[in-house]
């Protein structure tokens, strides 16, 4: 929280984010490539098999993708995602996502984000790379 | 559609998918290892950059791999997704996505899902893996 | 055999790929956006389970991979490969492999291997990213 | 050392595999769910650029990979592996990789590699995700 608090710029850019707040993603901490996500699971999350959407699991890693790669002023866009589907979580569960920095190169970065239940089982776990545009964010 | 008429059980699986509902991304055609969807670029579709979100990308693609992926009868999960971000689009776009089947062997099937506009432009390129389980769908 | 022979220079690029010449791969067919090579499986391309290496399936696409996206005359280089392994050969066996141009932009270029077996059984299939520099080749 | 003294299965395990032999991977250390090994670069592991080849990076990493899913006794086989190029490093360079275990499951697990130079450049990141079959290894 402090680490939001600490960088108003990263807060709001993630704030901007319409799909998350359309999925009830929230921003828990962010700061120079890093951040920290939570989504509750809902009915609106889930699947024809009626367990947790694929969809839903990336959407929250590939927000923190997001905050995280444009944590550092310049513009950056995601070039490739993979995702690890390892484990599912119940509606009501309260999901925790991270990204951390395992990379960062003049044009390009790359990220780790992990998904998992307050618990600690591992849903999923993903690799994002991004180009850094020379422009810098407003 | 036919395709679809020709199936009841695969389309009535599809309808049940609470995210895709949400989202906006509707079925129009499936079969024995296929499927094509589509949806329209709206302003809940954006990220922070006000560029339609890798999430609601991701989550079209997605639907079309789980619908491919069942399509046989059994139940399947995915293991692994990997998707390449290629161009963008604007609000009002309508996107086309379709999964097609790779490879099919007795516990796993990989799927190949391409989304691109109406006019053709490629928007995202995937791979999906599943897992298919013993079990019959209902 | 005859695109090859239509482009010197792509030939003469690949006959340079010096892990290419010990695991055996050979070019067979070259183009703008597309390769094809042949491997034939020898007892040094396995593993510890006495099967056919993953790194050596990797090592055939990747060489596709290469020749495709460096057959514009701009210098790429790969930022990500995915490799979904489908099914194993045995030693004696003949591997074709091809790369296709799925996505060609100003800087990144998208391209799908495929590695199988001469009766046709696939073996693995693959993403591959490639980062196009604005130098040329020589 | 001490760790692959602790367990000859899993040392004798990596020596069977022909292809690291050729290739010179060597394996430094090995346990449950780990493994790290070594490659010095040489001209036989050089793409047609002249610079260090994808596959040789990638036959590393996968060899770290094969050890460590393979350490629990149970055979493992790849399912699907992604690699992120970031760096590159000259001939006569000494390469480390290493494995980590993510996740292990009933039927898979995932695991983390990491390629860098002796002086701690990243030369790649990778996710492997393993199939565990019942069997036993001999």
């Amino acid at each position: 929280m402090e680490t939001v608090a600490a960088d108003d710029a990263i807060a709001q850019f993630a704030r901007q984010d319409a799909l998350a707040q359309l999925l009830g993603i929230e921003l828990l901490e962010a700061g120079p490539g890093f951040a920290r996500a939570a989504m509750t699971v809902g009915p609106h999350h889930l699947n024809s098999h009626g367990i947790l959407h694929g969809g839903a699991i990336f959407s929250l890693a590939d927000f923190c993708f997001a905050v995280a790669c444009n944590s550092h002023g310049q513009a950056a866009f995601a070039l490739h995602v993979d995702i690890n589907f390892l484990a599912t979580a119940p509606v009501g569960a309260r999901l925790l996502a991270e990204a951390t920095e395992e990379h960062l190169g003049n044009r390009t970065g790359l990220y780790h984000m992990r998904v998992m239940t307050e618990e600690g089982t591992l849903i999923a776990a993903c690799h994002g790379m991004a180009y850094r545009r020379r422009e810098h964010l407003a």
